[in-house]
C-alpha cells in the first residue's frame, strides 16, 4: 500500500528532491484541497491587497492538557512534514478552486498555482516528547497566504494523533510496564484512517501491537489476534474435524488423533477432584472450534472462551477479575495435578469495553490478567474526543501580533519564540520557558526569572542544571540551517517511554496530578503586556 | 483525487466489470488488508479445517441507539459495497500475510490469493434510512472464509458513517428547518478521512455545507467559510490597502476609494443616536482586514467580529444568544436611520463549541443566529463515540445460529431473515418485523402478531395499512438478482430528511423519546427460544 500521491512536478528542484527524501502522507487524500474553504478565501483577500507574500510566524499550539491529565504526548509531526513536502496544487485542484470561487480574479489562480512550501520553515518538537500547554509545539515561518493554507491541515494531523498518543501513554500508566497493551480499535474507530492513525499512535505511546493488518504492513507494528465469537458457532460437533494430526514444532512426534486426545483430558479434567465442578457440561460446538483452532495453531493457541459461557482464555465479557482468578486457579491446579509444567502461567487476555478507569478497577480489586485488548475507549479518545489545537499567528513582517479574548487562557502568546526545558538537580524536568528570539539562551548554573505569562505574582527563579531547546529545524525552507532526521517509529516510541519516565511522578499521576510549569521570560511578559494594552479596547460602562 | 487502488487482475470478468461500474472507495486506503488479525487466523483455521466454503449468512446491526435517542440514521453502505467490489489481495498484501503467519501452510496463501467476492450477496436496507436496533442493516452471505474477512472493514465504514449522520440529523432536528447548518469539523476530526467522512456524512444527515474543501471536490458539497482570527491581526491599519476601488457586481458604477468610505460610514455610525454606545473605539487592524475582506468578496462578505471584541458578524465567542440580539438590533437601526434596505436581514452566523444542547439553550433563550457553524462536538461525537455495529453469524450451511450472552442485549437473532416495516393508518411506520426467510411475507390489510424477541409478555397483532420490505440486494454475487442502485449523495439526503419527517414525532423528540418496536415473527420467536434453550448450558448451584 504505497502512498502514491507524487507531488506535482515542480520547478525547484531542490524542494522536489526533499519531498522525494521525505516521502507522501500515510493517506494519499491528504492533500494541498485538505483545508478549510475560508484558507482560501483570505489567501485571495491577502492576494487582492498584496500582502500574501508578506512572512508571517504562526504557532501550533494547544490551551489544555487532556482527559484531566498535566500531561500530552507530542505526535503527527512527521505526517506534516510530509505533507508540506508535497504540498502543490494539482491542474485539477485549480480548475475545481475556480469553480468554488467563480468571484475571484483569474491571476489569482496562476499564483495558487506556483506555490509549494519551499519559502517556508518549519520547527518543531520532536515527534513523542511530553509537551505542555501554550508552549509551541510548531512554529511555521513562510508567506502569510501559503501558511494560512497549511492551518487546517496541521491541525488536522497534529490534533488526533497526540490526543490517542497521550491516551495510550495514559493506559501503558496505569497497566504498568509488565502488562501486554494489545490496540484492538479498527472497527470502532472514525474510519479507514482513523484506524489506521489510531494503530500507529497508540504504537508509540506504548501499547505493543495492534490488531489491524494494514497498520502492521505499513509501520511494522506487531500483529496480534485469536478468532471470534462467529468462529466458535460455525462449528457443531467434533466430527466438524476432517484432519485430525498434530505434530510436535520440529515435527519429532506426531499425534494421529488430537480429537480423541481432546476428549481423553476433558474427561481426566471433568473427574479431577481439585477441579470439582469447574467443568460441567461442555458445548460441543465451541469444543470443536477449540480443537479445530489448535490444530491450526499448534504453537500460538489463544481461545476466546465465552461464546456460551465463559471459563477459559481470552475473556470478552462478564467479571474480568474474578474470571481471571478463577481461569488461573484451574490452570495451576491442571499444571500440579497433571504434571503439566507451565501451564498454570498461560496466557489470560481480557478485553470489552476495557479504558483507564476499568483497569485501574482491576488493579484495585486483583485480578489474573496478563494481557488488555482495548479499543473503543482508546482509539475514540472517548472521555476528550479532541485535543483543541490552535494555529496562531504571532509575528508579520517581523512584528509581533496578538490575539486578545475575555477569555486568558484563549489570549495567544505574540512573537517569534525560542523554548527550553529547564532541568533541575534530580534530573527531572523544572519548568518550560519561552523567550522572544533576540534573547539569549538560558543557561545551565545560571539564574534566570520565569513569569507566568499571564498572571503578574506567579513567578520563580531557577538555576537548572541543564537546558534542553525544545523546537528544532524540520524544514529549513530558504534558509540554510541544517534539518533535524524524522527518526523511524520505534525511535519516536523509544523517546516517548523515557521523556515520561524523566517526569516527576507527581505531573503524571492519575489522582490530582500536579500542573507542570510553562513560563515566558520576564523580557517576554512585558512585552505581552504591552501589546495587551495596546490592542485592548477601552470599555465604556453605561 | 481520484481514489486509483485500482483491483488486481482477476479471472472472473463480471465481477471485475461490477468492480469498475462501482468504483473505488473514497480512501484508497480501504484495501483487503484492513481488517483485523483475527480474521486471517480464522480464515487459517477454517481453510485447515476444509470448512472455508461453507456458506455462512452473517447480520451486520446495532444494539442501542446513540445520543440517548430512539433512532439512527443508516449510513456507509455505499462505501462497503465499494470496498467489495475490489476486494482483492495483490502480490504483495500475499507477501506481507505469509510473513506475519510464518506457521502456516504455503497452499493457504495460494487460496487467500484467489478469492475475490465474486460469490458473495450484499442485502441492505437503502443508505439514509432511518433504522432501529437489532434489525439487520446488511446481510451478507458467502463463503464463510471470506464473509469472515469482511467483517471489520463492514463494520469501520458502517460504524462512524452512521453516527455521525444521526449526530447531524439530530443536530438540524434541533436547529430548525430554517437555520443554515454547516459543518466546520475537518480540524478537530479523526485525521484526514475523519474529517472527509465527517462532512459527507454530516451533508447527509442534514447540513447545508461544509468548509472542507477536499470534501466539496470529492462529493459536491457546497463550500462556506468567511477568514479566521489571524486574518485580521494580520493588518496594522487602513494604510494596508493598496487598492482601494470597488466596482458594483454589474461593473455599472465605481467607488474610486472604498476605505474613505468606510471611514466615513463608521463616523456616521457612532455619532448616529439609536447608536449611541454601540460603536466605541473602532481596532484598526480589525477595520482594516474587513474593509480589504469586503473588497476582495464584495458581493459575499461575512466578518468574523471578535478578534478584539464582539459586536457584530460570524460571532464565534462570548453569549451568542445576546451578541446576535444586539447585533441584530444594530442592523435594524442601521436599516431604518440610514435607509439601507435589508441591512437589517444581514445573515448572523454562530460558531465556537456548539452542538445539540447549545443550539436548544440558545432556542429557548431567543436569539438572532441564522447560521450554525459547528465543529468538534458534532464530528468527534462527543457525547458517544461509537455505535457500536456488530457483525455476527446468523446461518452456515443452512443451520441456524445463536450467540448467548448473560446480557441478554447481547444474544443475537439466529437464522437468514427478511425484515419488513408497516406502516399504520396515519402513515407512521409502527414496527419492523423479522420473519424466517421461508415464511410468506406480512401483506396489507391482514393482521400478524408481532413478537419482542426475547420478552415472553410483549405482543402485538397489527394490521399493516402498508408494507416496506427493507433488506434490497447491492451485490448479488452469483445469484441472478437484480441489483439495487447506488443513488446519488443528493438522493440519500433526501431520502433521510423524508424518513425523519415520516417519523412519528414522540420518536425523534429529544427528551423521552418513544422506543420505536422491533419484532419477530411468532415462528422465529419459537425458533430462536428452541436453539436458545439447546445451546445454553445448564449450571449447577454448589
Amino acid at each position: 500500500m504505497a502512498a502514491t500521491s507524487a507531488p506535482a512536478a515542480n520547478a525547484n528542484g531542490s524542494h522536489a528532491s526533499a519531498a522525494a527524501r521525505v516521502g507522501a502522507p500515510t493517506n494519499p487524500m491528504a492533500t494541498a484541497l485538505l483545508t478549510d474553504q475560508y484558507q482560501f478565501s483570505m489567501a485571495y483577500a491577502y492576494w487582492k491587497a498584496g500582502k500574501h507574500a508578506d512572512r508571517a510566524v504562526f504557532d501550533l499550539y494547544f490551551r489544555k492538557n487532556p482527559f484531566g491529565g498535566e500531561f500530552t504526548v507530542f505526535a503527527g509531526l512527521e505526517e506534516c512534514v510530509k505533507f508540506i513536502a508535497n504540498f502543490k496544487f494539482t491542474e485539477d485542484d485549480i480548475t475545481f478552486l475556480q469553480s468554488v470561487m467563480p468571484t475571484c480574479e483569474g491571476a489569482f489562480f496562476g499564483y495558487l498555482r506556483e506555490i509549494d512550501c519551499s519559502d517556508v520553515e518549519v520547527y518543531a518538537i520532536p515527534e513523542g516528547s511530553v509537551v505542555f500547554p501554550k508552549v509551541p509545539l510548531i512554529r511555521v515561518e513562510g508567506p502569510v497566504a501559503v501558511v494560512q493554507l497549511l492551518e487546517t491541515p496541521f491541525v488536522n494531523l497534529i490534533n488526533y494523533a497526540s490526543l490517542v498518543t497521550t491516551n495510550a501513554a495514559r493506559h501503558r500508566h496505569v497497566a504498568g510496564k509488565s502488562k501486554v497493551l494489545l490496540e484492538f480499535g479498527l472497527r470502532r474507530a472514525q474510519g479507514p484512517d482513523g484506524a489506521i492513525s489510531a494503530s500507529k499512535y497508540c504504537f508509540m505511546g506504548g501499547f505493543d501491537a495492534t490488531s489491524n493488518v494494514l497498520a502492521g504492513n505499513l509501520f511494522g507494528i506487531p500483529l496480534r489476534g485469536t478468532h471470534s465469537h462467529a468462529f466458535v458457532s460455525s462449528f457443531m460437533s467434533l466430527d466438524d474435524i476432517p484432519d485430525k494430526t498434530l505434530k510436535s514444532k520440529d515435527g519429532s512426534r506426531v499425534c494421529n488423533d488430537f480429537v480423541s486426545l481432546v476428549k481423553e483430558w476433558l474427561q481426566k479434567i471433568q473427574v479431577a477432584d481439585s477441579l470439582s465442578g469447574a467443568f460441567g457440561e461442555t458445548n460441543q460446538s465451541e469444543l470443536a472450534a477449540f480443537a479445530s483452532y489448535a490444530l491450526a495453531f499448534p504453537s500460538n493457541f489463544l481461545a476466546l472462551v465465552d461464546t456460551y459461557d465463559a471459563s477459559g482464555i481470552r475473556l470478552d465479557s462478564g467479571d474480568l477479575a474474578y474470571l481471571s482468578i478463577e481461569a488461573r486457579k484451574v490452570f495451576c491446579a491442571i499444571e500440579k495435578d497433571f504434571n503439566v509444567p507451565g501451564f498454570g502461567k498461560m496466557i489470560i487476555t481480557a478485553s470489552n469495553d476495557l479504558n483507564e478507569e476499568t483497569i485501574d478497577a482491576l488493579n484495585k480489586q486483583g485480578h489474573e490478567v496478563d494481557a488488555f485488548g482495548i479499543g473503543t475507549y482508546l482509539v475514540t479518545c472517548y472521555s476528550q474526543a479532541a485535543l483543541g489545537c490552535v494555529f496562531k499567528l504571532v509575528e508579520i513582517n517581523s512584528k509581533p501580533r496578538i490575539k486578545l479574548s475575555e477569555d486568558v487562557a484563549k489570549v495567544s502568546i505574540p512573537c517569534k519564540k525560542r523554548c527550553f526545558r529547564l532541568y533541575g538537580k534530580e534530573g527531572y524536568p523544572l519548568v518550560d520557558i519561552m523567550i522572544r528570539e533576540s534573547e539569549p539562551s538560558p543557561k545551565a548554573g545560571e539564574r534566570i526569572l520565569c513569569r507566568h505569562p499571564f498572571i503578574e505574582s506567579k513567578r520563580a527563579y531557577v538555576v537548572p542544571q541543564h537546558v534542553e531547546e525544545l523546537l528544532q529545524c524540520y524544514w529549513p525552507g530558504k534558509s540554510n540551517k541544517p534539518r533535524a532526521e524524522l527518526p523511524s517509529l520505534e525511535k519516536i516510541r523509544s523517546r516517548c517511554m523515557q521523556q515520561l519516565e524523566k517526569l516527576r511522578p507527581d505531573h503524571i499521576r492519575r489522582l490530582n496530578p500536579t500542573p507542570y510549569k510553562v513560563s515566558v521570560s520576564a523580557k517576554l511578559y512585558d512585552f505581552i503586556h504591552y501589546l495587551w494594552l495596546n490592542e485592548a479596547p477601552v470599555g465604556e460602562l453605561q
